[in-house]
This record gives structure tokens, C-alpha cells and sequence, in this order.
């Protein structure tokens, strides 16, 4: 467990760098991330190479005992290579250059990219690969598909097709281009979907999709192999952007040893709304189950935001050192917070640091400060400890990206109808695994799969095994759908998976925001949004019912035993409140423990490993709070103090509680 | 009267046709429209044709009794097609190319689109065109305007206004090009409105929109003709699409037996605004009016329309079958559902069908069948009826592109206050021909011609002695502003008309949404909006002052007797209530018949002919409704059950009266 | 003292001509100007001129005794001139062109745009130069400047950098092009900002907005050399355009004789927010400030705007009047009202002038004649009188553009906080001088100088001796921030200012729209938004303090003894009333004379000289107003009475007193 923070030493004059390594090393600061951006100082001309400075700023940092991650500086691609290679800027739909001047101005396929990374890469990684300082590696920054339309993603696109289709008879057939005589008779009429129009088939919007991230990954993966094979035994990682994206992070990270996220919490806090006070926690469940084991933050935030965008507010007090130990507290084992001091020069003059722009420390360093000290006392305590959940939430880019091509219906929302699941559990004091909807399962008490819209054979017999054998599903409305193609399966709905729900749909009517009413478990009634699935119980019991307009009465809920398991269907988009009462119900049917009266904002993790467990405690808004939890006569791993049960939070405030005896702690 | 579908075989195992035709058939289907977009199948590749599968399914159909209707496929010029000729695409204000991949991709004035589009009509209509299914002809679909810049909309531009204007000096005299220096010294200097400012000069800006439409008009006139060459005897129409549109629907259908209509009405009925509500019976009455005779629906809404953009409410539980009726009792006498089956491929996957994905029959096919049967029953009273009405509204595309191009006020809208007259009439219980403003109005009790913008000295002739010879005739505020060339009047307003209305404009408001009040006949006190004419009457009488502002007081609403009729001039926009009182009014002075406490959301209509009337009663809102009607003794065309005069309504509730006698009952 | 129209020959038939000199001359018009746009009358073919109709025209005029004002043609490049030389169009930043058809269509560094418009506007004075009517030049109009991409704009750039920078190690150190890899090897790689990118770096972007109004203002200073050099004797104005512009008007009027202004004060007066209704105060003080004195209106509202976007309301009776009154209560000598007849063709038909289409006088003509009638009886008072302030505002483009690029927070707006400020003096009947911030500022009794967000040693060295003098200096949040080049200062809030401010910034908090309290002078309490710095007063003393959050007793406005001076720091943007208690204590310190209780929308201002003082009261409301000042006794100059001290006002009311002794008034 170490800190870090970001680092740009050519942004400052060197005669900085000494003094600012002093600071680092007293602030209990063990790692600096590097030279992320920094090609035009690498390779100031093409094929002219200066690393002295970097040299000289890596030994200053090591003389203090500061570890060093290294970047590679693909994200912005020099003035001298756009210049002599044109082909490195991204093309967009109407054929015309995205023009550069601001970092990610690069097409993944176009070969002078791949080039010129490879050249820049093979020089750093042979210079530091075996440097005692340099512990590992980020590969680029924040890597995001990019929407071009340049030749070579014209040309590298028919060729993927060619590869998943084979012939053009595949392809006209499975994506159904029949319609509005969309049918190819050559392969060269097989283009990107030029013109960014909507309308065009969602089957070849999708699969572009699709070849847009493998792009990405697939540059990602290039710099791992080139990093490995000049740096043997250092780590290789990325630092991902916050969700929503096309993305599938899940390939991304594949070529990864670990994964890493740049995590910027809103600053916001009075204004946040029910479903994003709980944001946060999706992250980083999301980061760390993307190799499923603990992460790195490798940019925490350190003060407001702000660029070409206004700044927001600076973060509340306490509020710097609580996100810092939520992170934690959900797997990361490294904070590196972003930045050290806010720079003075460029596009980023107001996303601030932990320092000023005048680098004296103030109420901001102090908080980090205290963080910094606390983990290094806890460090021990944290050693080997991960998350060990019952539950797991099924997450998928290929639902995202097809329910963004042809939303459902108005307000319906794949991440955001996901959140919101999410945050009942976290409300509920409950922690969830978020893993890709293709991994295993077994060995989750429930697993929670929102709108498989998209559905195959392969996971829909996972979910059918896993039931039978004694799991607990919830699946949704909007589950079932279609073919991987995204073409309409022919059968009822939910299709696939209608033997394991015991319910089909009978009729739907996609309400969008017109708020209905449904009834759960025979007396509490609570709105419904966005989509109402008429319900057909076959096998299944009808647990909620709807209590609005035409199809009041109708079943909108369903339970079915399936084998030894029980799988539930909820058929319409319940509010905050429905959430909370189904799945407390359901916590109880399956045993999982929970928090029936969690204050709002409050948020409960367990860490544990070597036969010790964790239970962290953060109160997350600007308010104090009070709650009551069964851990009375546990140790305060901050101050030591014993629990009497009832736990006091100032508003930031973090209490971490240490069970030694390992066993199982009541809520 | 028969009912229809539109059928996509191609879209379907041919193993499902028999079963689909069967089904069909069973259903009382005695149409179907197909191939409208299956250019792909039959032309694979260039000059190679493929009617074979066509052939089938339409013997299949044929066997079943079904008569085929035949599109043209020219809505969807296939991949090959673009790829050897770009020229078929349109290009845009910046003259960039609109990129294909969805249906419409398509410049007008393509010679390639042309010569293409005359090779496989030619082989259609030569193939199908004695055939004795066939009945008939759609032309392309849903046509509309481009706003195209290719070199040959360009040079077609030119050539339109070279014979419009004779000479470059007429044409910069007649736009004031002279304004800001826009005057042309070379022919070569006119091209379309590049930038697609809505800076630009007014009268070039409507003069580009004339060309426009008369270039749609002129491709739908040259598929007419080719038709007709090859399928003697056989009809030839077009369905539109909805208003509001550039394109001059009366020249659309110049070259068509029959008008066609695309009806979508909103399955939202809680959330209808007061002006949506009666929306739908104005796009029958302007569709009915476009040849000022029956029609045909051509696409008759069967579920969500949903595709791209979010799937909005299911139809409400009864308006399947009520929106089919409200189609008849308007005047069409085919009604043809969209779609058999809902897509699984392709961009309107959820545009949905009379039958789901799944193709079982459900609740809309239920309706849609009772629809059908009830037709089936009520053929020979319906054989022969049209409607027959004392009102006329005219419309005009020349205002409503005009008004566009300088909307006068905020919130000004030429087709939203049509609309909202046009709901006065509905609400009343009093039907209206909605006709083109250049027909002849002979014949009707009341005339009602909304801000007549553009005037020339035919129109205002036509109406001074339509009012002279004993009519009346309304006209608003922004009448007489301007002559066809789009510059104003040099005269006061309503310049050429000032002398039917008696009344002059002392000065204008653009009052916008600062709301307004007006008193009607005394002491009635309304809203208005949008404009207020402050008019100094000449010989008319106020029947409507200003309550509000410093105008106060003066008059606001005229009339005027001149010759043996009598002419209003409505110097604002009223609102929803006083529009009602006001006509209300009228048709007691010019003795039509009304219904003074019709509820909101029921429809009347009469049909009449033969020696019979049939009076058509809907419910289109999902509450019950009840009213009292002078029909006491009438008997029920769908029950048998004599009326004792109380008609109530359930939602979606249909009631059909028939009066043998054909007297004419009173309400 | 005069009043004109802007009068448009070549748009009317010349038979008119005559019978509208008549008029004009009849109504006291004694100036018109003329041809401005008609660059294609003039010119109509390349090298082919014809001034003929210009002389009839003007020799018309003349007769009636009319002075002209010739404007130059050169917004409006004829069409001949763009197909000959596309050059003349501007480029987007997508490198396309933007096509004409409508004025400003052209590159300011165009050479062919420079070559034609020697020519014309040589031609033009050498055939006016010496005209006895012509009695001086307006230049183009509403000079902007142009975001232009073209290769000359590159070229010209690119020699603006080195001219200013020396060499590309200067610029990439100056720049920060560190930052993302941004540095430039080579000349050739520096280009304008394409893509349009907010996200490139600020200083990059900040310097070519420089870069576009130094061409702007380069194009004016060589119409005004060319002018000069061939019409002696006669003076040089340009017409500019309201604020907020990039282009710095300062410097575009460097090379002019004096300000004109086109000035359309709002006709909405029932919606005008708070802090617009004293935005005319704000433009007239803005134009006097552009030469520190008196100047024209060259173009004044007649009636409702209205062209592409809908028309607004016309004016309220009284305000074609009233709005004149308040130009010349500002400073205008003279008042030129735009236009004499609205156009009937062309883009601008609705935007309308004194006559309607009809030519026929109306109300708002009377109003006109009025106020010109009221303008050659005062003509001799106001003869040598302007206005001469206590209280200086420093304005500065540069800030407004650097704000722009980087907006500090939700609703931070120098323009907009620079209005609430001056609506403070305005309301309180404070006149203020806005000039330029490089100006000198010996003599004023208060200085506010709001967000000098970029700041250098010169204006601070300025600032410093003022206050050290014994000035009084209000500063504002966010200054300091930066040097010249858009870089961040690297010491401690307000950095250069911080001495005379006695203050630093401990730290802020951009707080957006969430609202915060402050208290002043220990009991009143307001609101404050966008910004809050949270002070440490090192000699200050804190007269205003937080009340809300973590900062509430944390002090938020200070005010420092320094030198023989004061000056004022305020951390926060307050509301309209914090501003006005705020400023009023400050007024009551300064002994600067104020009016505690006036009216809102009742404004006062004072014209002396040549031993006379004229009281301007005015009523821009739509309602009646009442205020008490202490003029008893002084003579009314429209009506002759005398006043009791209580002045009644209708809506549009006017009234000038005049002080004969020049004896000050106290309010």
C-alpha cells in the first residue's frame, strides 16, 4: 500500500524538481508517475532522442526514495509527426481530418502511428526497462474508441468482417441488409458508417462499434508486448476513464497486469442527485472487476476541476482524504493522487493539484497529508486483503453500445437503470462484484444481470446452470432481445432464458418517463418508469403487480424456482425506494447481510485476507451522520479506540474497524 | 372498402409466405402493398434482374385472394448503384456529399438516378403491369424535397429561374438583389443557397424551395407517366408523409389518381397537448382535400413506432381499431395497415407490425381484425359516400415556407395556428374541407383562409368575389404582407384585400409569447398571442377589442358586409376558447349546423352518398365519454340498436349512425 | 447637435427621392448616410463604375439641406469580385470555405479583398473627397472580427508570432507548449486553431484572437489612411456593432475621429431582466469611453427588429423618443435613426424603420419629429457640454476574451458581472466613464477596475500609484491570475496587486449557481454567487463576510488604506442590492454625489460646459415613475417651467433641467 502522486517535471524549471522531491518524500509520497505526455521532449525532432532530463528527474525523485511509474507518450503524438504524417489524425464521418492540437489526435490504424509509437516505446523501454526506480508501466492515456473513417479503418474494417463473416452472403444475411435494399454485391462498396447518420442498420452500427474498440485494444496490446519484451518483470497498466463508454474495457485490460483509474468524484455534493451520490462506488466496483483482483488509482482527485470547462466547486473539506480512502476501501492498493502542484502553463491550468499554483501547502496537502500518514500506519493491516462479495452484478459494453444505438424507449438508460440497482446494494451496506457478463459465477449468492438485451446461447446456458445448481438470478426487462448480430430473436420474449424466468412477456408498452405504479409483495406500491412488460406467468409466482392504467392487475414481477435456484424477473424499471425493498427481500431469502437503516451517503466495505477483515465506514456528504452497526468492541484501526456500536461521522469522515478473529461481523 | 397490409416477403423465409397469406386471408386482408423498397433484390447487380421470388409472392398472395399493390423501389437506389455513380447522392450547403447506408440517399436531379430509376420501372411495370393481381401502383415512398447543391441542382436552379424571370436584370429587380450587393452580373454567379444561411435574401430562399419541390414533383410526374405507359388501367398513387413539409403536396399529386397517406396518430394520448388532440383529423381533411376526394391510408399505425429514436406508448387498448375508423369516417376507403410482422432486421425492428417478433396474434391484431370484419359488414353502406362540407379552410405550402424562412414573431407558426382553427371546427362537431388556396371555393357557407402572406391579385380576386357573391370569408393578421416574390406590398395592410375586410392596419405588435387580452362581442375576454394587428376599421364593425397595453380599446376583430356576404379579419392570435366562441358564432350567422358541448377528444364525422348518410362518432381518448346527439331513433350501423339519442363511449369507442332517409339530422 | 436617418437610395425607385428629401428636410433631418452596402451599384461589373445615381441622389439630399455621410461598400463584396476571387471568402475551421450571399462575406487579409476595396473606396473619395454635402466617411460596417482559417490568415498569423515572439524557442516557452506534447519544431507546423477546439492551449487560442482584431483593426486603419489621403478636411467615423465582441474596439478605433455606435436598446421592456435594464447606459458609456468623448449614434432603433430571427415588440410609445433623449443624455452629438423607410426587399424587410412599408408618417414617426424638433431647440445648450465623471470602470477585451477561453465557473461572466456593477452606479445616478483599462486614471475619485484577470506590471504599477496617491481603487475575484501570455502567475492571489490590496487569497472556491451569503458592514446580509475567495487580510480590515458553508466568518470583501488611498478587494460576485449598499458606502467616502431612493429604469445623467450644467431625467419604463432631486427651481429646457423638486414622469418621459450658474446640484 503506497501513495503517489503525478508528476510533470517538464513543466518546471529543473531547478524545482529537487526541492519538490524533499516535499514528496516528507509527505510519506512512495511513487511518482512520469513522462506520460511528454514526447516532444523524448523526441524533439523525428528520430532525435533527449532523455537526459529524464534521467536527471527520475535519479532526483529515487535520491528520495520515490518508485517511479513510466508513461508512454502516444497520446499526443508531436507537431513534426502530424506534420510529415497526416494519416495520424482520426478522419470523421464526413471524411474530413480531425485537426490537432489537443492530446488523442491519432487514428489507432493508421500505420505512421503504429510506427512512430513503436519507435518512441522500443527507445524508453530499452532505456528504463531495467532502471531500479522504474517500477512499471502506463501504457498511453485514457484510451477511448475513436470514431474514424480514415482509409486504413475503411480497409482494417472490411477486413475484420471479412474474418467474423467470411463471405458477403454472411454479412448481408446476418445483418439483414435486405432491408431498404442495403444489400452489398461487393466488398468495396463495405465502408465505415459514413455520414454518423442513426438510421443506418443497427447490426452494422454495432459491429463497428465493436471494430473501434478492438482498435483500441488492440494498440493497447501492441505496447504491452513491446513494454514486456524490453522491461521484463515490471508491471504493465492502463489508466481508464470514468464510464460511460463504447470501450469494451474488458478487451482493453486483457493485455494488462493490472488495471488502474483516474478517479475524479463530483465535488459536487449538495446538488448530487439520489442515483450519483453512489457513482463512485460503481467505479471503482467496476476497476476492479475488470481483472477481478485490487487495482491503482493512478489520478486522484486533488482539488476542482477545470479546464476550457468552468471549474466546480473545490472538494468540501475532508472530502481529499475520504475519496482517498474509499478507493481503498473498494481494492485500490495504490492512491497516486493527480497532480502534485497545478500547472501554470496549457489547457489544464485550473484541474488543480494537490498544491497551488503559488506551491505552498495548504488546506488541500493537509488532507492529503493525513491520508498519507494513515496508510502508511495501516499498510500491514491492508497487506494480502481484497473484497470477497456474495453478490455479483452482470456488466456489459455490448448492452450499452446496442441500447445507445436504438434506445428502448425515452429516459430508458443502460448504465443508468445498472447504477441504480447498484446503489440499492450500496445503500443497503452490501457489497457487489461488477464483472463482465461472460465471466464465471459460481459462488455468488445472487447475481443481478440488467437487460441482456443482446443474448447468445453461451451465457444464456451459464445463467440456466448456475440457477439450477442452487443460484439466485435477477434478470430484467429488455432481456433476451436479440442475437449477438442485433437482430430480433423470432420467439417470445425473454426468449433464451424463458425456462429459467417460468414467465414470458406477453405484451409491452414502453412508458418512457408517463410513471406507473406497480405493487410489491401484495402492500407497499411504488412508481415505475421507462418500460412495463405485460407478464404470462408460466411457472413463475407474481410477486409484483401493476396498479395503473389498462394493465393494472398484470403481473410485473415474477419469482420462479428453476432446479435448486430461484430466478426473479422484474419486468418494468422500479424507483430508488422498489430497489431497496426488493433486493432487502431478496437479501434476506438468500441469506446475504445487510444494513436495513444505512444513512444516505454512508458508505460500508469489508477488506480481508490473512485471516483479518476490515470494515470501513466513510460518511461520503457534508453532513454528520450517525448509524449503528454489530461491531461493538471492534478495534478503530485509526485510533484504536473500541466500537460501542454506534459510529459518530463528522462529514468526511472515515472510521476503519479491524476484526482479527476473522469472523463474520453482523451488521 | 377493403383493409390491407404492407408485406416485406424478401425480409422472410419464403417457407413462411404460404402460412402468412393464409393468416391474411383469414383476417378479411384483401390488399397488400409490397417492394417498395427491394430495388437490392430486384437488380442484384447492375442489369441483372431477378423477379422470381416476386413472382411467388404475389401467386402466393394472389391464391389467397389478396390484390397487390406494387411500389416502386426508388427510395432505396442499392450499393451499386452509388458506388458506380456518386452522382445519386445529394450534397449539402457546404457541398459535401450526404453520405448513403439509409434509404432517401437520393439527389432528384441525378441524371444517374434517372436513367437507373427508368431502367427498373421499365422492367417492373413491363412485367407487372398486366397482371391480374396487380392493381395498382405506389410510386417511391414518402417523397419529399432535398435541399440539394450537386452541380445538377445547381444547374437546374438556374435553368428554372431563366425561364421563370427571362433575364438576369428581371431576376435581380424582382429579389432586390440590389440589398447588400447581391446582384448578379453573370448567370454563372447563381447557385443554390450555399452555406444554408438563413441570412440570405427571402425571395432567392423561397424561389430555391419552389425548385426544390417542383424537382420532386417533376421525378414523381415521370414514374407516373412511364406507369401508366406500361400498366394501362391500372391506378397510380404515392403515400405521403405527414405534415408539416417543403414540398408542395398539391403539385406531388398532380400526376396521381389518388392521394395516400402514411397515418401515425400519437400513441400518447394522456400527454396531448389541446392543439395535438384533433391533429390527426387534419392530416385526413388536408389529405382528403389534396384531390378533393376519397383516398387511401396508406400506412395505418399497428404498434409503437420506434426505431432509431425511442419507442413511444403502445397504442392505448381500442385505438387500433378507433384510429382505422377515424381514417374512414375521414374519407379513405382502403385502409392498409403497416406492417404484417414487426422487422427483425434492419433499423425499424421496433417499428412494430400488426404481429410482434413472434408473430403469434395478440390484443392489436385482435383489434385490427374486429376493424376488418366490421369493414367487411359496412362495405355496402360505405360503397359510394364521401363527405360533403360547408366549411372550407385553405392551406398553402407558399405560406407555410414564407412564414419559415421569416417567422414573424416568437412562437409565430403558420401550420400551429391552422391547426388550432382547424381543432375549433373539430371540437364544434363541424366538418371542413382542408383544399389547396388556388382551388375554387364556390359553394361553401364559410371560407376560412389563415394568414394569407403571399398574395396575389388571382387570390385576392377570387375571394373579393367569393364574399361579393354572398360567402363569408375569415382572414387573420399577416395577410396581404407580401407578393409571390416574397417582397412586400408598398401598401397598407392588408393591401390587396383592405377593401373586403373594410378595415386597415394602423400599426403591428409582434407581441410573441407576452400574452395578451381581447374582448369578443362585448364581454367575453380572451387571450391572445403572437401578433396583434391594432386596426382602424373603415367600414367593418369591432366585434373584438384589445384589453391589454397601451392599445387598449382598439379594434382587434372586424366585420365587414360587403357585397352580399361578409368578410372577418382577425388582427391576433386567439386562444383555444375564443377561437371556439368565435366560430361558434359564425355558423350560427351562416346557419351550420354544430354541436355546442361536444366533449373533448370525440370526433364527428359524416359521410353521405347514395341516398344515405352515416354519421361516424369516436372516442379517441382513453376515458369514457358521453354526449347527447339529435340522432334519437337512428339506427347503429355496427349494432343494429336504435339510438334513443344519449351516446356513450368507451375509450376507444366507435359508433356509426345511419340515416337512410337522408335527411339531415340536426345535432 | 443633429439628427439624421440612414437613408437607401438605390433601393427605391429615384422618382422617390425627391418627395423623401422634402420630408426629411421637413421633419429637421439635416444628415443622412449613404452607401454603405452598394459596392454593386457602384462597381457593377469589375473595373466599371458608375456613380451617377449617387450624385442625383446626393445632389437631392443637398438641395433640402442634407449633409451625407458616405459609408465605404466593402461588408458587402459584390458577387463578380467572390466568383473571380474566392480568396475573399473566409475559412472555417474545418479548412471550408464559408460561401457569400449574404454581407461580411470576407477575409480581412485577403489580398484580394484589400486589392479591390483600394480600388472602390479610391475611386469613391477621390469622386466625394471634396463634395461641399459630403461632410465626412463612415468606414465598412460593424467591423468584426473573423475566427478565418485561410492560407493568409496562416501566413499573417505566423508573422504576427514572430514578430511578437522572436523566435519558436520564445513562443513554445511562452506558450507552455510543453504541455501535451504541443511544441513546435518548425515554423511551419504553427497554424490558426483548426478543429476550433476549446480544449487547445489558452495562450495559443488568446493569441489569435489578438491576432483577428489586430486584422480587423488593421483593415479599418487602412480605409481611414486611404480616406484621408483623398478627402481632406472631412472626418472618419466607423458604426460599431454592441458588445460583447472578441475584437478590441480600442484598437479598432485607434485610427478613427470619433466613436459612432448602432444602438438598439431592447424593445422587451416588461421582460428585461434586472441586470439588462441598464445595458444602454452600459453601450453609450462603453462608446464615449472608445475616444474619452463625445461621439454618434449612426444607427438608432426606429422600430421592431425583425429579419431571419422573428420580429420583437415594437417599440412602446414613448421610447422612439425616450432612447434618443437617453444617446444624447450619454454623449451623442448626433443621432442618426436607422432607417428612413423599412426595405421591402431583402433580408431586413421586417427590421423597421421610422416610415412602415406604406410610407405613410405614423405614430412612431411622430415620436421621431418630436425629439427632433426638441433637438434644434436645445442644440445650443448642448453645444460644447459632455459629461465629466467621478468614477472610472476599467473595461478590457482582453480579459473578455480570456475569460471566455477559460470560464472560471457556472455562470461567471466578466461582461455580465461588469453590467451588475455599472447598474449599481446607474441606479444610484452615478455617472461613470468605462475606458479602457491601459488608460490613465489621475483625476477620479473611485476607479473599479473588475477581474483583471490577466494582469502585467504597467497596470499594476498604475493601479499602485493611484491608489498611493490618494485614489480609491475597487479590485475584484480573479485578479492577478495571469500574466499577458494566458499563463498562471506563479505567487499567491492577487499576485502583482497583492501590496496594494493588503489581502491574499488563502483559497477559493468556484462555487458556481450555488447560491452563498455574505455580510457587509456587519448586519446586512446578501446573496453572492460564482466565485468565493477566501481571504487572509494581512493590513486590510474585513467589511464584508461569509455566512453560509466551511468559509462562513472567513472574511470576503476588505478594504486597505494605502498610500493616501483606499482600495477595495471584493472575493465574490454579489447580487444588485449587495452592490448597490456597497457602492453607496463607497460614494458616501469618496464624497461622490448620489441618489439614495431613485426609481428603477430611471436614469440620470449630466452634460456641462461652457458654464452650463444639463440634468437629464429619464423614464425608460413602461410604467409611471416619481422622484424627488434637489433641482427646485431649475428651469425644465423642453417646457420652460421650473422644477418643485418632485418630478413626474410618464412612461417614456423626458425632462432636462439646466443649471445656468453651473453652481453644482446636489442631488
Amino acid at each position: 500500500m503506497k501513495v503517489g502522486v503525478d508528476y510533470y517535471p517538464e513543466h518546471w524549471d529543473p531547478a524545482m524538481w529537487e526541492q519538490d522531491a524533499q516535499r514528496m518524500q516528507a509527505a510519506g509520497i512512495g511513487i511518482a508517475r512520469l513522462a506520460e505526455f511528454a514526447w516532444s521532449r523524448l523526441e524533439p525532432r523525428e528520430g532525435e532522442y533527449d532523455f537526459g532530463w529524464l534521467d536527471t528527474a527520475i535519479a532526483t525523485l529515487a535520491r528520495h526514495g520515490i518508485d517511479i511509474v513510466l508513461g508512454t507518450p502516444t497520446a499526443t503524438p508531436p507537431n513534426w509527426l502530424v506534420e510529415k504524417h497526416p494519416d495520424v489524425l482520426p478522419v470523421d464521418s464526413k471524411r474530413q481530418p480531425v485537426y490537432p492540437g489537443v492530446r488523442c489526435h491519432r487514428c489507432y490504424n493508421s500505420p505512421s502511428l503504429r510506427q512512430y509509437s513503436e519507435r518512441i516505446i522500443a527507445r524508453l523501454t530499452k532505456h528504463y526497462g531495467s532502471h531500479p526506480a522504474v517500477i512499471g508501466w502506463q501504457t498511453d492515456n485514457e484510451l477511448a474508441a475513436n470514431d474514424c473513417h480514415c482509409e486504413h479503418c475503411t480497409r482494417g474494417f472490411r477486413a475484420w468482417l471479412q474474418k467474423k463473416y467470411g463471405s458477403l452472403e454472411n454479412l448481408n444475411r446476418e445483418w439483414g441488409t435486405v432491408v431498404w435494399s442495403g444489400e452489398y454485391s461487393s466488398w468495396t462498396q463495405v465502408t465505415t458508417p459514413l455520414g454518423g447518420s442513426p438510421h443506418l442498420n443497427p447490426s452494422f452500427l454495432l459491429d463497428f462499434q465493436r471494430f473501434s474498440s478492438d482498435s483500441v485494444a488492440d494498440f493497447n496490446r501492441f505496447q504491452a508486448v513491446l513494454i514486456r519484451a524490453n522491461s521484463p518483470g515490471k508491471f504493465v497498466t492502463h489508466n481508464l476513464w470514468g464510464y460511460p463508454v463504447t470501450t469494451d474495457y474488458y478487451d482493453l485490460f486483457d493485455s494488462m497486469d493490472f488495471a488502474s483509474v483516474d478517479y475524479y468524484p463530483s465535488t459536487d455534493l449538495a446538488n448530487d442527485a439520489k442515483s450519483k451520490v453512489y457513482h463512485g462506488a460503481l467505479t471503482h466496483d467496476l476497476t476492479r472487476g475488470l481483472k477481478r483482483k485490487n487495482y491503482w488509482v493512478m489520478e486522484q482527485l486533488s482539488g476542482t476541476p477545470g479546464c476550457w470547462h468552468p471549474m466546480s466547486r473545490t472538494p468540501f473539506p475532508g472530502m481529499i482524504r475520504a475519496h482517498a480512502w474509499q478507493s481503498v476501501s473498494r481494492g485500490a492498493d495504490v492512491v497516486v493522487h493527480f497532480r502534485w502542484r497545478t500547472a501554470r502553463i496549457g489547457a489544464e491550468q485550473f484541474w488543480h493539484g494537490l498544491l497551488d499554483h503559488h506551491g505552498e501547502p495548504g488546506r488541500r496537502f493537509a488532507e492529503f497529508e493525513q491520508f498519507s500518514r494513515e496508510t502508511q500506519k495501516l499498510a500491514p493491516l491492508l497487506e494480502g486483503t481484497t473484497l470477497k462479495n456474495d453478490v455479483a452484478m452482470l456488466f456489459s459494453h455490448e448492452q450499452l453500445n446496442a441500447l445507445r444505438i436504438q434506445p428502448q424507449s425515452d429516459g430508458f438508460d443502460y448504465l443508468g437503470n445498472f447504477k441504480q440497482m447498484h446503489a440499492a446494494f450500496v445503500r443497503l451496506g452490501i457489497g457487489t462484484d461488477v464483472i463482465n457478463w461472460t465471466e464465471a459465477i459460481d459462488g455468488y449468492k445472487l447475481v443481478v444481470a440488467p437487460s441482456l438485451y443482446l443474448l447468445d446461447d453461451a451465457v444464456a446456458g451459464k445463467l440456466r446452470r448456475y440457477v439450477e445448481s442452487g443460484g439466485t438470478l435477477v434478470l430484467t426487462a429488455r432481456t433476451g432481445v436479440k442475437n449477438m448480430n442485433n437482430v430480433c430473436w423470432p420467439g417470445r420474449l425473454p426468449n433464451l432464458v424463458g425456462d429459467v424466468t417460468g414467465v414470458q412477456v406477453d405484451e409491452y408498452d414502453p412508458v418512457g418517463r408517463d410513471t406507473q405504479h406497480v405493487v410489491l409483495y401484495g402492500d407497499q406500491q411504488f412508481d415505475c418508469e421507462q418500460w412495463c412488460d405485460i407478464l404470462e406467468p408460466l411457472s413463475a409466482e407474481t410477486i409484483g403487480t401493476y396498479a395503473s392504467e389498462y394493465f393494472s392487475g398484470r403481473a410485473a414481477v415474477t419469482r420462479n424456482r428453476f432446479g435448486k435456484g430461484v430466478s426473479y424477473y422484474l419486468g418494468t424499471v422500479l424507483d430508488n425506494d422498489a430497489y431497496r425493498a426488493f433486493f432487502r427481500r431478496v437479501a434476506e431469502e438468500t441469506s446475504i447481510d445487510f444494513v436495513p437503516d444505512l444513512p444516505e451517503g454512508v458508505e460500508l466495505s469489508v477488506r480481508s485476507g490473512n485471516g483479518k477483515r476490515l470494515l470501513f465506514v466513510l460518511n461520503l456528504t457534508k453532513e454528520s451522520k450517525r448509524t449503528s452497526l454489530h461491531v461493538r468492541g471492534l478495534a478503530s484501526a485509526l485510533t484504536g479506540g473500541r466500537c460501542d456500536g454506534v459510529i459518530e461521522l463528522a462529514p468526511g469522515g472515515v472510521e476503519i474497524f479491524v476484526d482479527e478473529e476473522a469472523h463474520r461481523f453482523q451488521f
